[in-house]
């Protein structure tokens, strides 16, 4: 097993398939009386996060507690870091009061990699900058296999703000090792090419959603980050719903058996439609699930623990 | 029993009665060397936070735990709620997550409500708007029952801003359920009228303290929000204090037995004069104490816990 | 053994003796496979915070956690404090709803003095206003012990701004009980006379750091508060750096065996360099260690925790 996980690409199917398979069982934990596990007891989860993100940080501690190991939140706001601490130094403290797994959000590509250096505990890549999440890919991945019965050979269509997204670059990372195959979808300005001329070995770019949606399995569509909706790289918020948002018509033009993925939060109305959010289709409290199931199976993994 | 807490007038008198005593075995347990009980072992509690309450998100965090339950407190600020998350897509995310209770605290009359329609679990309304605060009148209760053995027959005036206290609305609905009187006084612009019209079924109203006091045994004081004193509602502060307040002169005008009774947290010589706050009559930190036996009795009932 | 640790005046050398010898039982924990023992197991420690300091706060849960103790942290922003309750009633409060210790950190030097009148549980000082900071000066003390081999007949150099600091202050208390010999080293300005003679049984006083050096066995730089930086007190960054900041030049002038302390979190090229922060003389992470052990004892003395 793997010592950190920082990139989609730290993964190989077999290590990938492993954790899709342990959060397969931690799964039906959830359905026994007592739903802990006795796994972590006496580890202690750091989650260390330089950014806010509730959803991502109440999922890693709802899984490390349901193995029983302790958690220690660590928002960097008013903390020492505020007072110019290096991000070195707050790892080796972290390290220093026996931190046997730090998970991190930082808003700087690459800031776990660098973590991963100074620390001897492992570090889960809680989403870097506009780099990777591959927590995110693992539960999406998860999502679709258990929806759909299999991952290699799917066609799944990424929708939105390509460039900039971290979850688009770790479910391409992932789902090209799992043998999926990925078309990415989006204004010619969020579409970064060269990236994807890096990764041609099979990923496919359209500026046209229409198109896609009869030919695919999956589409997942990008969280639209109001805050670049002023960039140069952005069209209009009414012209970018009308081109890439889903709505009832469009998901109409997707095969009878495709699924609608989101990992939230959503702007309604904005990349995707209330109808089509709330939908038979529509995965997204699933994936919210499921992320609970990936990350427990993940830190075990990680941890070495055991008395599953 | 009932599967949400969400306001006063969902207690008939025999569930509030099975609450009451249930938190009184609940108090025995911190007489105990281990004051930890297995009975919620494997729940998660999710204290989700609209508003800052430090002191009641506490009370259910360590009414909770003694429970053994996990608890994950979810403070709406700088959350994915910042980014325009919906209610209900919060609402959806912590169902998915595993949440067994949701202990909700929303500026918005109504949205532990809601929240319910929503989710598996059990919402206990932590307080919402100026509507509703239903474990603070248990508590209450709890209290009166404690210190003068009954609560039928007890005559209790509600004393400040009636009209914006959530801690009123859930007392009047409750006591009156468990037979007690309620004469609510204040200024004439700080009294709902059509309310007390509504309530008519025993509730009294006074604008004038001194008279009402001779005849009461519990006398509740309401915080003043001073954030509202600018409103044409209120009177100075000053003239607020010399008729509303209560201090030692106005206190010696209760008969013998009676008590004094504050939420908290006080704003000592507005509302009550400190002599007042910290003599025998006061009950406000018993009412603490008894919040999280209170707290305890509500989860463990919501959440059908076993192994009391 | 005594009921609150407020400051380092309140320990004999027995106690503290004990306390340092507890400590080293407990970081023989870390080493087995379960770190967890169950010695305050049912109790709750509250950690309130009315001023951030992430590190301190986080070496205290963690403390807490391993010995099973429920932590419950109270940051005083945003709370009922800030709405203007008192002190006294945030204590009443916090005993009421059962802390068995409560561990503070405040702005105002005393509070926790204050604060250990109104609870009967125990109060930690976790640095209180520029006066106090006890369990710092044990984690050092420990550290020197462990590496050195003694207390007694030690010579500690205390660098920097002495006058506002809560860490020189606690460590000169504790290291002249435990028969250390202290010298302050600073800028005249810095230098608290008043104290320094108050304390005159065996403090010394410098203003030449390199003068020092080869005397001592130990090195113990304090952080510049860099907002105190354009007070009068202080000489210009440059300046300090250039007469009190440890370099490597400067640390060949300590003697082979000397080692090198620094309370976290480090200004890297101002009081101290990057590269004799990273030095073996270093003790820095192994503080950080320490102070978990250290704060576990404390707790656990305090608490009379059993099945160690």
């Amino acid at each position: 097993m793997i010592r950190h996980l920082l990139s989609g690409a730290d993964l190989d199917a077999a290590t990938a398939t492993l954790i899709l398979d342990t959060a397969a069982e931690m799964a039906t934990v959830a359905g026994r009386e007592v739903k802990k596990l006795p796994a972590l007891r006496g580890r202690t989860v750091v989650n260390l996060f330089y950014e806010d993100s509730t959803r991502t940080r109440i999922s890693f501690e709802a899984a490390a507690k349901r193995l029983s190991a302790d958690v220690i939140n660590f928002s960097a706001k008013g903390s020492s870091v505020a007072k110019g601490e290096s991000l070195k130094d707050t790892a080796l403290t972290l390290q220093a009061m026996g931190a046997d797994a730090v998970v991190v959000r930082h808003p700087a590509s690459g800031a776990p990699h660098r973590l991963a250096d100074w620390v001897d505990g492992s570090v889960v890549n809680a989403g870097d900058g506009t780099h990777e999440h591959p927590t995110q890919a693992l539960l999406d991945a998860y999502t679709m296999r258990a929806r759909l019965g299999r991952l290699a050979g799917l066609h799944v269509a990424v929708v939105g703000d390509v460039l900039h997204s971290r979850v688009a670059r770790s479910n391409v990372l992932l789902l090209s090792t799992l043998g999926a195959k990925v078309t990415l979808v989006g204004p010619p300005t969020l579409i970064p090419v060269d990236i994807a001329q890096a990764l041609a070995s099979g990923i496919d770019v359209s500026y046209d959603l229409d198109a896609v949606l009869p030919n695919v399995d999956v589409v997942m569509m990008l969280r639209v980050q109001r805050e670049r909706m002023t960039d140069s790289y952005f069209p209009s918020a009414r012209e970018y719903a009308r081109r890439y948002g889903l709505d009832a018509p469009r998901m109409r033009r997707l095969p009878e058996h495709a699924i609608v993925m989101h990992p939230g939060p959503m702007n309604r109305g904005m990349e995707i439609t209330p109808e089509v959010a709330d939908s038979p289709r529509s995965t997204i409290v699933e994936q919210v699930a499921n992320g609970v199931s990936v990350r427990m199976a993940v830190l075990y993994l990680l941890l070495g623990g055991n008395n599953l």
